[in-house]
């Protein structure tokens, strides 16, 4: 039977998002003759008249190494809590039968969801009010606990690593202390994983709360033995013993950013208890940008391609994963919520440490 | 009790080796207060008397990064069949105790082999005469089975994505089949991982022999489908029906190199056929070379880290692997031998013919 | 006045051309509301029913940062000399009546040619028989002297560049001869410049017949030096003394394309005179791919901008070309024919040479 | 005569620095047989007891490829304004006597100076007390009028254009307008020349104030025509019609940097007059960092051998200096203080305008 799917992209922008568009189109086409909409702007593109395209063979032409999402992304829209104007005052309202309405009109059987957290739990309301959904997993960060990785994770890795190798010839040079503030607002993937590829000698994570002290510290100890630089990379998300978390709220996302700054916020405590020169970047949106690595590009044309089959096995409300070795079918309800944190006292914790690098705290200050 | 580690790397040069050297001694010295000393160029350095040089902490400074291995390597110096001139004849002989004795003379506890299966061979070898081994697996081309994966690979995969990348765009312009020849003599992951993230037409890996005229097929369907050009991606070991496997023996790899050329056969072949214009790329050496990916970087500082922590505990004749999500140790006797081959029917040679992707044959034809 | 432009490509292809393509498109309908048309694959779109495709604002979005032409190129289709069959025998043809006759069913007023000495050659007859033609400068070796530059050449002296960084530490761990035979038939620019960048041992260019002898007693004084390996940069029409140089000829360009091989001779005689390992890579087609340099974007831009400028100017005939800091126009008549070669006494070499390289012969030895 | 050199960098680290001291080193006790020290940290070594380093052949091994500089580098040190403690108080004091009693004591006959305008002015006073100097120009954002380009210009606009070319995925998929911060306080060449290599939209230069309502409007005309995102590349110089330039001293250099912010103070007024979302990234110290361009390691290089020429001839006093295709020598006293600015009516600004990019203030508004 003729199918039409529908496919959209929510949430933040994330190298892989366009493989993932590509494995649907060329295995629901050409494996089984079906039809594939690309849905404009992610739930945004269903709240008013559906805005959508023809994604044929053409049209995903090319994109397999091309980051961002060919079919527009929001991180807005969320049908179950949409700002509507009621009296001269903008109230949250649940508009999901409307957005229903507009999916049924596009006459697709199916639509697969590709996105974060937010996305998939949206995914999961449609689903139990009828509609068949498939989710696809995406975090950049690699705070989410269905999936053993998604896409887009090694890519930002790769680029914060690339970052680093780069900044180390200024740090060597000027003698200087060179702050990095990566991704990870309650994981720290991104940060220990660079930090480790990118030889940093410090790492502040999320996971564990960091002591300033063990830090000043350690950039001292470093300096004592004739090491005048040091690299430290801190999880956007990272926070001081005693510090309260500073969570972005997603309202705080509109308009012009403001660095929050756990990078900065450690720049200026460094700059006070070190004789040295010291620098902060941000790395903020590069990390998202540009090419998928080849696992991402792999990993992301797999989670299409697995989307189309639990689609013709009829698995509605299931998300594709990563276990091991193999891309399997969860159920979405399972899978949301459950946030992949780095374990302060894993291998990786412990393989940085070893390697001389302080995560968070020196265990031997 | 300080302990002396002495460790080696053998067989064809890898990137991530220096991070494994690098990850061994900084926490055999940072951790344990250990010296580390390296033997140079494989096992050619214990033949006659011992050539090594100290591996401090400054010797490993900014090495995480580079390529190779600073501590050399070399595919000859097997003790238990070195060529020894006999009455004007070369014979293989085994002068494994001689090594043994070379090995004494260093004042060395341990002996960290880090190479593929010729070298895990011998360090099992000399471990069953009594030698204290670690061993470190090593293989650009993926086909060991007792790790899920090695240092080296991805980068390999990485490298040939990005020339087919940059391959498209002369086939595109010029309507030509690009015919690309890519590592891997017994195992086709680089061919099928980097053709997918590749975006190939077809790939033909060794372990399932080829059609020729599915190939010349597929290449005329695109064609007439306004698709001008195609990608072929063929690993080295790959072979059509009927075509007698051509494995290089270890003496053909002296002096100059020559091409056995599965990639120049599948170019012939294909311009009899054809009526397009075809040209062959061999990627060779540049697959081996430049600085690891941040993957492979970690990769392989957890293996020098979790080596020295598998001599901490006193766990002579094992190996790391990494398994899972995890580094463990492995009898070295259990590891060998047991070739890591592509499953024909597995999901990613399923992925690649959902794709749209020939993988040998095309199951259509 | 309302103008139609007709631009093609011809040649070898070369990154760069889809920002020459692009910085026509976007200069003549922004700023002067003309049309643009591109001719497919070259000459060989005019010499039957004219093949060719619309260029406007959408067709280039994308492009700047893309190798090859989106509109296709031919080494085929000179209208002077064109394969025709007559008596069942194939004779070189003028039908340049017919495909100025083709052209002028296309409706266009003019015809910018971007190519590299054939295409422009071809440009100019058409243009002595009433064609109003521009002509724009392409060849990827730097060879030709109407221009200080051209477009993609830099790109292919930095993609040989970053090969030489990756194949060093091949090179370094098991102590080979590394042979790397790079384009250059008539001129030694990217071997020479790459060879620097590179940190090349030896550079052998066309411009002086090399000494093998020279570079075998390079290689052993770096070896008795210490340096157990080196790295040899061979332009592919790099000849020794008394060796007859070997040009390939157009017509060899057909089907699969056999290695004339200078590298292979090279790394032939070498494993002869040494007793090192020697390992040749041919780069080949990887030199022409791919995103073009800032450098190169930026130039092929105002090549673009250029030959728009020169078309509201009326002058036909003309070509652009870099003198010094500036973009001008030329005669193409005057630009054809004389080649930019290597001054074997010029301060590149020189500069070469003081830094230790041997470049085709070592004058101390 | 054996003479020994002695070399210094001074200022900002820029790609290109290692090049200088290797092609120095390998020239001078290549071609010469001269010695050569490294001064640590610019003019800082000199300022107590001398800090210096051998340069052998060795000490140059592999730094071709490498950012920053092995022998370190400062802001700090003039000899001429060195701040000295007196009753309490700190004055800038001239030392330069101390200087040269300390540089005689290293028994070297000449000086060679790396740095930018402050460097070589420091190293020209020196020259008029009788120090022998030679210098070598260095500024990463081109603004030094003496030398047509200098080494680490095009590292700095392949970084930017790279990070426009990841960041155009993030502003196509989200709609958004991305403002990013380049160098370039006195010149804009970093912003114009990435900004044409990496398709900006719009480009601001010190050179030509800005007016905030060119850009607003030339966004808003972009999304008129269907294009819902925009790329705006800001040099740090760039100020707004009316707008007082903001110039860092070198005090505020030192301590934590903070955003001075012309990037900022654009995203800011992009967000009042637009309904878009906009975002800010701040390339800072990326831009400085890693391994340099080959045409600016083989620049770098060139300069030298070239410096080491100088001495050979005794032309004390002058500077190396890029003038057409040649490295030539000037008097250090003409080339300092005379900057090099973007010309507003010159090609590379009018090609900009002509690809469709607002350069600073729109025409045709």
């Amino acid at each position: 039977m003729l199918k039409t799917l529908a496919i959209l992209t929510g949430g933040g922008d994330c190298p892989g998002l366009n493989a993932v568009i590509r494995g649907v189109v060329r295995s629901a086409i050409g494996l089984h003759g079906w039809r594939v909409i690309g849905i404009e702007d992610g739930f945004e593109g269903l709240i008013n008249t559906p805005r959508w395209r023809e994604l044929d063979l053409n049209a995903v032409r090319g994109i397999l190494s091309r980051g961002g999402t060919i079919i527009g992304t929001s991180n807005r829209g969320n049908p179950f809590a949409y700002p509507v104007e009621k009296n001269g005052k903008v109230e949250l309202t649940d508009i999901s039968d409307r957005v229903l309405d507009n999916f049924r009109k596009l006459g697709a059987d199916v639509l697969i969801a590709v996105g974060g957290d937010g996305t998939l739990r949206i995914a999961q309301g449609l689903f139990e009010k009828g509609l068949p959904v498939i989710g696809v997993p995406k975090t950049i960060d690699n705070d989410l606990q269905a999936t053993d990785v998604t896409f887009g994770y090694r890519t930002a890795v790769a680029i914060v690593t690339e970052a680093l190798d780069r900044l180390h010839s200024t740090a060597e040079s000027h003698h200087r202390v060179m702050v990095v503030e990566v991704m990870g607002r309650d994981a720290g993937w991104i940060a220990l994983e660079s930090g480790i590829a990118g030889s940093a000698d410090a790492i502040l994570i999320p996971e564990i709360p960091f002591s300033m002290s063990d830090l000043c510290q350690t950039i001292k100890n470093r300096a004592a033995r004739g090491s005048r630089f040091s690299i430290v990379v801190v999880a956007e998300g990272a926070s001081a013993d005693g510090e309260k978390v500073l969570l972005k709220t997603a309202g705080e996302n509109l308009g012009v950013e403001r660095r929050g700054g756990s990078g900065h916020r450690v720049g200026d405590a460094l700059a006070d208890c070190l004789d040295m020169e010291t620098r902060v970047v941000t790395l903020g949106h590069l990390q998202r940008g540009g090419s998928p690595t080849p696992y991402d590009r792999i990993l992301a044309s797999r989670f299409g391609v697995k989307a189309v089959e639990l689609i013709a096995a009829g698995r509605y409300g299931e998300m594709v994963s990563l276990k091991g070795r193999n891309v399997v079918g969860v159920t979405i309800a399972s899978a949301v919520a459950n946030i992949n944190r780095v374990d302060p006292q894993g291998e990786l914790v412990t393989t940085a440490q070893h390697l001389g690098i302080m995560v968070s705290r020196n265990p031997n200050q």
